[in-house]
């Protein structure tokens, strides 16, 4: 009898991820019947988007995973009805993909790029950057993105600080903890890349006493969640100096509104959620894994924590 | 008696070379005279920027080696009445400095991040780049600069080739060597960096056919010299769309006349020739070394080879 799995995601991914699960779902030797459409009753996994029209998971009553395709489940994690087990998507595709871009924008900051990029006037004054080492850079969250990010701007010769709610061990990097340790790593924080995940716990977390605390002239990166900032309180700090530039990729509500002072505003880069994208080849693997865990009676990879939100 | 050493740099590099060279010679345990006038006759060593005013070393008859402030050396190698021995830069600052901004520039192209710098209208349309393992970046050069680049951009799992005259191995690297094995590199190359020392072979190095041999839509940097590219072809090839987007840090002539082509052409990025400052400090360690080198009888380092011209 084969697996009954529910792709629930919205149905323009289909095309994307039908072909990729069926490879993947081979190549664990899995026997699978994945489609659109299966009785609520029959599915014994779902493959998961938490803006799939899938939000009532009562008669679901068999299936024995929920598997999102996304790292964020904060669309999904508050839904009383899911009481079987939720995955979170750790995509080696979008670690990467998060790292590169993360990478790239930090660079482009460090050695002051926009001002070629925007200006090209005829005006050669060379202005010489520090070296990367000469440069702090704190990554708050240090999860398997944080911490892949961090590695990398290590590697890269960045002095390099992150953060992260309970005490973690990155070699290499100075790290902190707890609410003290986040105004420590922020006073010294030249670079801020913010990779927290969004619950009502990090809501906020750079708010205006925070962004006092940075040293004057910070770059701010957002590829994480957009409620980690108070908008209005980024404004005000772009608009004093204290803060040079912002560039995020994510927002409270998205598609940014036309209307939103971010994109008007000369010292914010906007872009379009597109740091992390899921890679469909390797999120694919990824699922099939944990599918083959669960008919394995192995522990699932990347369980939500209900109480954590993550 | 105390080693006389000349400061042959344009004077406003004194007051920051001054201390970093003292304080490099007493780390060597050397006892010297650093001075911007020394009767020539009495000068043991001269630390040299081709831009000084020194150009004729006839007098010099006492000096032991002439040790060159800058990587390159094009503009003193064909001196004839310089007989000493001369050494290039290799600065370990300066080594990052570049591999820090090509690896920037690099990571701006793959990531199409001047799209959202340059255009902040509220446009959100997504566009998710490849990952660096898809993409095929290629340096021409593995000397010092070239190799460290090369290297730093395989660490970030990009698709790296390179080229050098004479064969070279670097490590998970797929390298080309020769002339058929330079149009060979070119065909795959969607990034080029172009990193070869400024000698008679390697002038116009991108030139017309070589430039039809990328891949269409490919990228350049040139952090290297001027002389590399035919100005003329790559505008040519820029606006057949066969190049898309040119990054150059040098130029033929320096700064770069406002009336240029280059400055006003919107798939060029001019920046003032600041991919790779040398450092003081770092590069004063050097000059101390080879002077210490010079007293105990010991060959100098990175010696420049007269008939190669680097």
């Amino acid at each position: 009898m084969p697996l009954n799995v529910l792709f629930a995601a919205t149905p323009e991914r289909w095309a994307t991820y039908e072909p990729a699960l069926q490879r993947a779902f081979k190549g664990a030797g899995l026997d699978v019947r994945l489609a659109l459409d299966i009785p609520a009753g029959e599915v014994d996994y779902v493959v998961y988007a938490p803006n799939s029209e899938l939000q009532d998971f009562t008669p679901y009553t068999r299936t024995k995973a929920v598997l999102n395709l996304w790292a964020g489940v904060e669309g999904i994690v508050g839904n009383e009805t899911l009481t079987q087990p939720l995955a979170r998507m750790v995509d080696p595709g979008m670690t990467r993909s998060m790292t590169e871009w993360v990478t790239g924008h930090v660079l482009r900051h460090h050695l002051g790029m926009d001002q070629h990029i925007l200006h090209q006037d005829g005006d050669w004054t060379p202005v010489v950057p520090p070296l990367a080492e000469e440069r702090r850079v704190c990554v708050l969250g240090l999860g398997e993105l944080g911490t892949s990010v961090a590695q990398t701007l290590k590697s890269l010769r960045f002095d390099v600080s992150g953060w992260s709610r309970s005490p973690k061990d990155v070699p290499g990097i100075e790290t902190f903890n707890g609410d003290t340790g986040l105004d420590d790593a922020l006073r010294s924080a030249e670079i801020l890349v913010l990779l927290l995940p969004d619950t009502p716990a990090t809501q906020n977390t750079l708010d205006a006493r925070r962004l006092a605390l940075m040293p004057q002239g910070a770059f701010i990166i957002n590829p994480g969640r957009g409620p980690l900032i108070d908008d209005d309180a980024l404004l005000d700090a772009l608009d004093s100096g204290q803060i040079v530039h912002a560039t995020l990729d994510v927002f409270r509500v998205e598609p940014l509104p036309v209307e939103h002072p971010f994109w008007a505003h000369p010292q914010v880069t906007v872009t379009p959620h597109i740091a992390a994208e899921t890679r469909a080849k390797t999120a694919s693997e990824v699922i099939a894994e944990n599918i083959r865990r669960g008919e394995a009676g192995e522990p699932f990879l990347y369980l939500v924590d209900r109480t954590l939100g993550y």
